[in-house]
């Protein structure tokens, strides 16, 4: 983990959402550079390097030649000179294309073609399946999803979008800016040379330069965009594209993503194939949207359209229930995550019952098990929910809407935009309401600390966001978002220090289509590093840490990015869909991954 | 070509639109029987057949067993024992399986494996690729594009949807309503058997039976939906479905539709890819729906959202222009449509402008042809256009805007929902604007007459739409159309009768996104059958028509459908859309496929 610039901020107390932070907080500052300045990541590297980050052998070029594409899985090589937080960012990566395409990994086992994953000098990649067995370096600072997804993209036989015959079309490049000698940075191939794949230029490609790349005046761009909006948008590291999934997925003859199990945001009168129960009191309705009761898929967008499953708790007696059922799934892995929004306007005493049903081991789809019970509460506006699963046969899930007191209810259950995933649930979700309001109320000084969580092993965590960070840049204003040990009811069974643990920061972007989501994320690895006292940042916070009498806790140094997220970006597409910013939080250990390095067997 | 029902209407003069069509006029009826009845064709089928139009060799399934998918192009045989309008329906569905998957078709030439269309008793297929050659028969009354659709789904591995394991939680099938013996054809078979590929159970698929198929009385129907309204849905005959795209382009791991060329609705500000001219004197503006000033993709579904293209012309001087271009297009053909909806409500001097320009020869785009001008009239509303293409390199289409007055001109020019095709343009289109108003004073005796339109080959002709047919069913009342030749300038040249011709009607569904429209279409073709007096029905209309003041023309005798498209139809999805019924008419010389059988070689 690279820890250059340390920030110190004093701030006042937040006034938002009831979460108050002690004055004098301190928030201490990950190295943001890999996000701004990718490009130059690579000017001291010796391999011989073309577009900053790709080392092609002439001749060479997947794009054009099939000869140099992938076989899946792709055997891979962790080496044991990657950073931890490295190793744990390429699993993100990994996760990220099992989700998105049908380009998977395995660990290597001989095979004669692999991708070897170093710490070389800077992030860069061979540009397609050299047959060899190839190197792909992320460096310091490149410790991070989405540079991981775009460096593996150039393995996969990617070039620059702004490399594409067009490109002229839809970027000036700015020569007499670019610092001299690095020129060919910007060199555009001819399409006998790469395709296109039969998609237009994307200014959103995870592929993209920034404006700034390989400038040699600091506040003189050398790409701007032939349509205006895009300067704040080219050199994202958020996620994949849309056209960088499409462009993927054709490349590769992928038909379907390998971890999408299921996804419904109840469009259309057949609801994805989910059925009423046959032995309830009641059905589900497929109702559509009213202005106070309007669906989440479409919210803020369309008035006249979008639908949701809706179960009336005003009327029938108590407990009468409606199941509202999937239809059968076939699951690869023993690990799943139901992720949906629902809404409760009724009774405190109506629920909302999660169940699977399983294979009975004869092929019939019967043995069920409750997983997950909600109760409706005082705020009736949607939640997002996550019921992790752990499925490996067939299975149906289902919803239980059941009626508490309908003398109490004058609404019910809305349930909308499920996603059924193999991966693995978020240990901590944190939903932010009214956030565009948050953002208007808050000042520099302005930070909201979440409520604690606790990791799957116990530690207590929470995170601290500061809407109007002292971070900007020609985008505008941005929110950053730090992490912390907090204490907790397990801290005397638990390992202190709390190091080799992965910390990984997510907001999300609530597109109802999981493959569109383009969800930013960061991950720090905690280690052995101690303050200015000499005491080790991750000890318990119960010792090391303050008190914050809202969540009864010590709260520990907090580590993060005051360069989160943009403003910019938060108020395009649907990260504050509803008014809400849902972020997530992982804490996980990588102590597994301390030692990764296989020795590459010879090819007889 | 099979007429089997002949209906006598004496229709009254229409109201609608200013199309009138003469006293006593004369509709007679192609047999529709293929499509309410399509299992009942296998009755006397000598094959071994299950489910009713499948024949399949014990044990083998092309779902499970990839060793049964097809390599692509499919070699094919047309027996000339097929009707002539049935191979014409043959190369009509190769189209659409081009235009939405990656399926390709190709004559045969001595391979070992390919698929032999033959005339034997029904319509059935054997299910996957055999490996040996195989048959499959469209008999009588099968030489419709959907129904070879089908069949052509069975050869490609698909059984019909009910045979899914978990049929039975969407659809109740009533064996004792089914012909004694004939239960077998609604067996299900074991999810180790057949796949789903991860997709629901479609009621819309182009594989699923009827209510009434197979029934042993005529008013008790075999199957019916758990959910009401596919009831009335189950058993379509337009075109494939969303999902039956989806589940194709998965088993075969399409990534890209073959015929596709481009496609945009301007949903998004990247517009496509598609560029400001660079010469011009203004721009094209990306342009949000207002009430009064809809787009096209959305109109009528969403308030708040949908985005054209627009050029004012109200302001700036006399021929001031702004071009709209496409990015640079590999075209696979030599032969291209562009579609898009245009709207002009500026001065009628106006023009909107469509230009290609292509490879010069040293590959830069830059050779320029006008193709086509479209002028401003009083009729100011969203209108179809189409404009064939025949572009061998690569190339750019574009839309130049030009001001023709801006002096008398409030208003401007409007751009949506184009795609550009590597197919034909159809020869005629019919828009009849305010088609709920015609459906609401609509009667039996109501009929509307087209213009008269010209083929390729410079035959008038025209065609009848009965809104309220005399057909009804369970879904309801039913529209008809029907085909007639008119006289018309070229007369004298033409060959007379004109045999072996097809016809083709199709009522488009306006979907924004050409894969997913499910047009439905049905072909005639004409040929020497003598009409009650003795003479010959294809004759010269100006011998045998009568005459129509309102073209100026004599109409020949119509034939058509009475059941060409459902009430129940036309008002879901998107074929009244701005409420719009658009018509295509296609009217082509079929004489070169009289003589298409080749031998099978012996394989050594």
């Amino acid at each position: 983990m690279g820890l250059l610039q340390l920030l110190l901020l004093t701030a006042l107390v937040a006034v938002c959402n009831s979460y108050a932070i002690p004055l004098s907080f301190r928030l201490n500052e990950v190295n943001g550079d890999e996000i701004n300045d990718n490009p130059y990541l690579n000017l001291g590297a010796k391999t011989r390097l073309i577009e900053g980050d790709m080392a092609l052998p002439p001749g060479r070029n997947a794009l054009a030649d099939t000869a140099y594409r992938w076989k899946f899985p792709i055997p891979y090589i962790l080496a044991d000179s990657l950073d931890l937080n490295a190793k744990g960012a390429i699993f993100q990566a990994f996760e990220m294309y099992r989700l998105k395409s049908c380009v998977d990994f395995k660990p290597y086992n001989g095979e004669k073609t692999y991708i070897k994953f170093e710490k070389l000098d800077g992030c860069w990649s061979m540009v397609g399946d050299q047959q060899t067995g190839q190197r792909l370096s992320l460096g310091s600072g490149c410790d991070h999803k989405a540079v991981i997804e775009h460096e593996l993209l150039h393995a996969l036989g990617f070039y620059h979008e702004q490399s594409r015959t067009d490109r002229d079309d839809y970027v000036d490049i700015w020569l007499d800016q670019v610092i001299p000698g690095m020129e060919h940075n910007f060199n555009k191939y001819d399409d006998s040379y790469i395709t296109d794949q039969n998609t237009p230029y994307d200014y959103e490609s995870i592929m993209h330069y920034r404006p700034y790349s390989f400038n040699k005046n600091d506040s003189i761009p050398t790409i701007t965009t032939k349509i205006k909006v895009f300067n704040n948008i080219i050199g994202q590291y958020l996620d994949f594209s849309a056209l960088d999934v499409l462009r993927l997925n054709r490349m590769y003859n992928c038909s379907s993503p390998l971890t999408l199990l299921d996804q419904c945001a109840f469009e259309y009168i057949n609801i994805c194939g989910m059925i009423q129960g046959s032995s309830d009191d009641a059905d589900w309705v497929h109702t559509l949207s009213t202005p106070g009761s309007q669906d989440h898929t479409l919210i803020g967008r369309c008035r006249d359209a979008g639908f949701f499953m809706h179960f009336d708790t005003g009327t029938g007696a108590v407990n009468e229930a409606a199941v509202l059922e999937s239809r059968v799934l076939y699951p690869r892995r023993e690990l799943q995550c139901l992720q949906f929004f629902y809404k409760m306007t009724g009774s405190t005493k109506d629920r909302l019952v999660i169940w699977v049903k399983m294979d009975d081991g004869t092929g019939t789809v019967r043995r069920l098990k409750k997983v997950h019970t909600f109760w409706a509460d005082e705020d009736r506006d949607w939640k997002i929910a996550h019921v992790p699963l752990e499925v490996g046969t067939k299975f149906r899930y289902s919803f239980q809407g059941v009626r508490g007191d309908p003398a109490q209810s004058s609404g019910g259950i809305f349930v909308d935009d499920i996603s059924l995933t193999e991966t693995r649930c978020p240990a901590a979700v944190w939903q932010i309401r009214n956030f565009s309001t948050v953002l208007q109320n808050s000042d520099l000084n302005t930070v909201l600390q979440s409520p604690r969580f606790y990791s799957p092993e116990g530690y207590g965590f929470g995170v601290t966001l500061w809407p109007r960070s002292s971070y900007t840049d020609y985008t505008g204003g941005y929110t950053g978002l730090y992490f912390h040990l907090a204490s907790g009811e397990n801290d005397g069974i638990l390992q202190w220090p709390a190091v080799n643990r992965q910390a990984t920061l997510t907001v999300m972007d609530q597109d109802p289509d999981i493959r569109l989501r383009m969800s930013t994320a960061r991950s720090l690895t905690t280690d052995r590093m101690t303050d200015s006292n000499g005491g080790l940042y991750w000890e318990n916070p119960a010792i090391t840490g303050t008190f914050d009498k809202d969540c009864q806790c010590f709260r520990g140094g907090s580590w993060g990015w005051s360069n989160f997220v943009k403003h910019f970006d938060l108020r395009r597409r649907n990260y504050m869909k509803n008014d809400d910013l849902i972020i997530f939080i992982d804490f996980e250990d990588l102590t597994p991954l301390i030692k990764t390095e296989v020795p590459v067997r010879s090819q007889e």
